[in-house]
């Protein structure tokens, strides 16, 4: 097999007759547009496609289901995933996954695609790796912490329900002078915090990529008191080294007792809701891309989207690699905030 | 001044000549629907009308400014309040009510209308009652807790937010199994929550109003489960007497460990958003229902809305009374979620 | 059969162990959540539940299928009927009616629950009054011109989606000094129309219910042009009796001709969309009320609800009789848009 | 004035001490975003900051205000413009040019920020070429049909809009089984309804960039209904050459009187609402980066983003080239909506 780990070696295009596809890791707006791409891509090519239900565990509990054109009609709307996705440790272990190419091997299934995160990539490319079979990866996660895609499916959306929910919170922060503190998701990365930070005007932003100086933020705020400027929103990402906005919030109110701060975790209502335009459109044309780079030989490899051109990249880049938060932008949104 | 503690007794309408309103306790959506409609309608009966900043700490602070037409064209979409909101412990006391008595009497102004909670109407009511002057208040917050009016500006603004919000938690809840409990507002009431349970078709509610008996709901969870309903939502009124959502999601986590639970508080989404259809109708009719009433002799009363009709409630009524929440509606509301 | 047509005469409750349920003319938000507590409730009184697809043509071409609790799992969110709605010439006549009816008693279905506007009723009440099946409306419509009931199911969905649309019309208006006509539907009625300019501050609105004046209307807008209001929003209800707003708007461009005018014709954008929280909850409650009368002897009559209770209104009297609108509204609405 | 004509000589940067800024053409989400990232850029980088009202008309009639940082606090989340946009014919004529220049002269201004489409920029380009002075045009229009950008301003709220108009109008084709013609925006190009139509799931596109075939359209339409699909969305781009969606109904009609047919013109509701999170983003950086060109002697140029960086376009080119829709993407498109 060792010839199988060192390289991205096709496997034989014209052996593919029936594929699978997971979705997997955290769901993200889009993904239900992702698997009608696929489904409906492997038809128009004359393939059999296979649901699994519940992510990697589906492989391993041969919990598979034939899916049709009919079976993705209205799909594209909603967000969450109709094949569902859970966590799922046993394909963790080489035994796991060996059990989940067996299965495959039994149901007939040529090829496997994986819609998911960094995690889910890991396991995928494992799967690639030890047994040969052909994968492709769909970023699909709202974090944007992929390598070799400039935004992943469910970033956008994400970032919208964040401003929708922040401008709601503006309201009451400028109707009572109070500061708030948002707390937003995105793991490690901070692209949700940045870029709604920038949209909805916050007043300062707490990224994990950004040592946070508690310091230097009250000692803004008062200068911003002096403009008159008596309510604000402080957007903390969940990464962030200094707590989250619970903690950093306390740890303002302690050099500035005089201020009103509350804190809102927007938690998951993130992660749900009908996808943004431009997360259906980058899921359709992600799964389209997927199915076609099957057929054309691609394996081992993530599906992605690179100045509007569709790159493939190794998933254990896509995995182990990161994309960086653009730090001009962070002197632009303090600019434009003041 | 005991003959006006013991009656609504009319001022002499013809002497108002000038009028105040302001903006009192949490925000709510449709309070600048409402600041529209009473500045609009002064204008048109031929009074003088004067904002006041900051709710009844600008009665103290003499922070008034003058609203003509134009001062509220736009804001009938906009959350929040233009005049801001603030508390005022310096009301609560005599002495705090006699400046702002005094302030308005130097400003000439001749009456006063409160768009706010119970708390405001409290204090609405000792003006009114202490120093005689004219005094309206407009149940405005999304708790729909006020006595004397069917709903309360906000209300369904806020109800609304929630279930976008819960509809979203629900594409994560369905795409990994997860048993949701989700804080909403309300403080001691149950409207927003019970409201929004049946709309997003929640699998339990824990409101005030009902004693919440852990062992029951995982008992329930259990059935629930068996019959392959695997994931959930449990809406929790943050008033609940057994404790806000983390609180109970721990207790029930303890019985039923191979659920996976989630927590999330809606937190101040709720207050805030353009408002709803009904918040801004019934903002103006309120609106312009205070200032008519003020003009015919009305005082010591909140304008509400009652079987669709405008009905005058004394201040003391609407905020030491209570609204019930209709029982049948949980009933109805289990039956329908199963 | 002359007794049954005179009176509401119950059909004997206990008998009654397998229901029918069907949607019928124009779509609107919050039938789905009907279906789902008509199917529930009926399976929780320990009925079975028949869905009939495509309005009254489903009865007559048998097109029925069984409704299990799971069959309406997570469509309480959904705009549209599962079980589409059609126009059934056939069913105008009786023989169409008889053998809908027959088809009814072959499948064993005891009672019929019709979720409609005033035709629907129309036929239901036909079916009743003929055959003696008992029958249950549920009013649904977006335009609220249904009497016995305070509100229709899909007119608050309505008027929100309607009042969003015109704020974002609004931005265009304001950005370019453009005098817009926005034609809403409601057919004969102007509630969709008087309400959403209430809550979008139009400046003017044309009703079905008040004879346009389109001399006035022009004078008007000369009035705002000298206050320097120099755009506008003009509703017009789609069945004003000057015609629609292309019509209206040329008329008024004729006598203003400095004006800039433009037309929006909102469309069937009215018709769909989440559900709002008042349509889904009001669809729950009147769902469980019909299955609940059925019941309880309850038949030829309509579940509405009246200043929050629960009324039956005989069909005939819910098509026949039309509901007002309140012209004090008119006048208000005047008033806070100048 | 030659060398200006064939250059783009950069002015003297430290000259520059005050700008001014106008949004010209019809108006797009995020030209307030632009606005306020313009004033809060100009003011940090020292200069004084004059907004145009009404696009080129207030340069004639010398409509100028000055801008302060709190003129454009909250406006980040509002559709529209602050400023104004208007029709100038004078504009087009080189003496209303000369007035311009000449009123910018007189009031100090140093250089001018055009926020519009290729008709602004037109001018804008002919103002620099005739009277050196420094301009820098920034993209706004929601037809995304501008050279040298990516993106417009305005594209990503408008197709956003339209996904959602559709998903509404998908709840009544299906529950009627209607065939839906939906007109979108775009004048010449097709991008609003090759995106729209991609995400929303449409079962047909017309656009301006592919000869319509309605044969052809009609006989899809009849293959598909032979897999039972029997409702549908036709996406009709407004400048389709075959006519607007009215017009291609009633000839789909003609060859097909089975189907029952309905058009919707989205018309003015895609122009505004409060701008999606993209568009915000994309206005903030590039208003912040045409300032900071200003001050490195750029002119003559439009400020776009580029594969995710600032490049600058000479105006002429923006206006004169255009960018291509993807025709891979209408393949795709047809692909995965079968």
């Amino acid at each position: 097999m060792s010839e199988i780990k060192n390289s991205n070696t096709p496997a034989n295009p014209q052996d593919i007759k029936k594929i699978a596809l997971l979705t997997s890791g955290g769901d993200a707006p889009g993904m239900n547009a992702a698997i009608r791409a696929i489904v409906r891509s492997a038809i128009y090519y004359n393939l059999k496609v296979v649901g699994v239900k519940n992510g990697f565990s589906g492989l391993i509990n041969n919990d598979f289901i034939e899916m049709k054109s009919h079976s993705v009609s209205k799909i594209i709307s909603r967000g969450g995933t109709i094949l569902k996705s859970s966590r799922c440790p046993e394909f963790k272990m080489q035994q796991g996954r060996e059990r989940a190419f067996n299965n495959m091997k039994a149901a007939g299934i040529d090829a496997l695609i994986v819609n998911g995160g960094d995690g889910s990539f890991r396991g995928a490319d494992l799967l690639y790796k030890e047994f040969g079979i052909p994968v492709i990866g769909i970023p699909c996660t709202i974090d944007n912490d992929i390598y070799g895609t400039d935004f992943t499916i469910g970033f956008d959306s994400a970032i919208n329900t964040v401003i929708r929910a922040v401008d709601n919170i503006r309201d009451t922060a400028e109707s009572h002078n109070i500061l708030f503190f948002v707390e937003v998701m995105g793991r490690h990365s901070g692209f949700i915090a940045l870029n709604s930070s920038i949209a909805s005007g916050a007043e300062a932003t707490l990224l994990p990529e950004i040592q946070t100086d508690i310091d230097q933020l009250c000692h803004f705020m008062e200068m911003e008191r002096r403009k008159n400027k008596t309510s604000g929103i402080v957007i903390v990402a969940e990464g962030d080294e200094e707590g989250g906005a619970a903690e950093i919030a306390q740890k303002v109110k302690q050099r500035l007792p005089n201020y009103e701060t509350r804190v809102t975790t927007l938690g998951h209502i993130q992660r749900g809701g009908s996808p943004s335009c431009n997360d259906r459109v980058l899921a359709s044309l992600l799964g389209h891309a997927a199915v076609k780079g099957l057929l054309e030989g691609k394996t081992g490899l993530m599906a992605g989207q690179v100045n509007r051109e569709i790159v493939f990249t190794p998933l254990e880049e896509a995995y182990t690699k990161r994309d960086k938060i653009d730090k001009n932008w962070i002197e632009i949104s303090k600019i434009i905030s003041m």
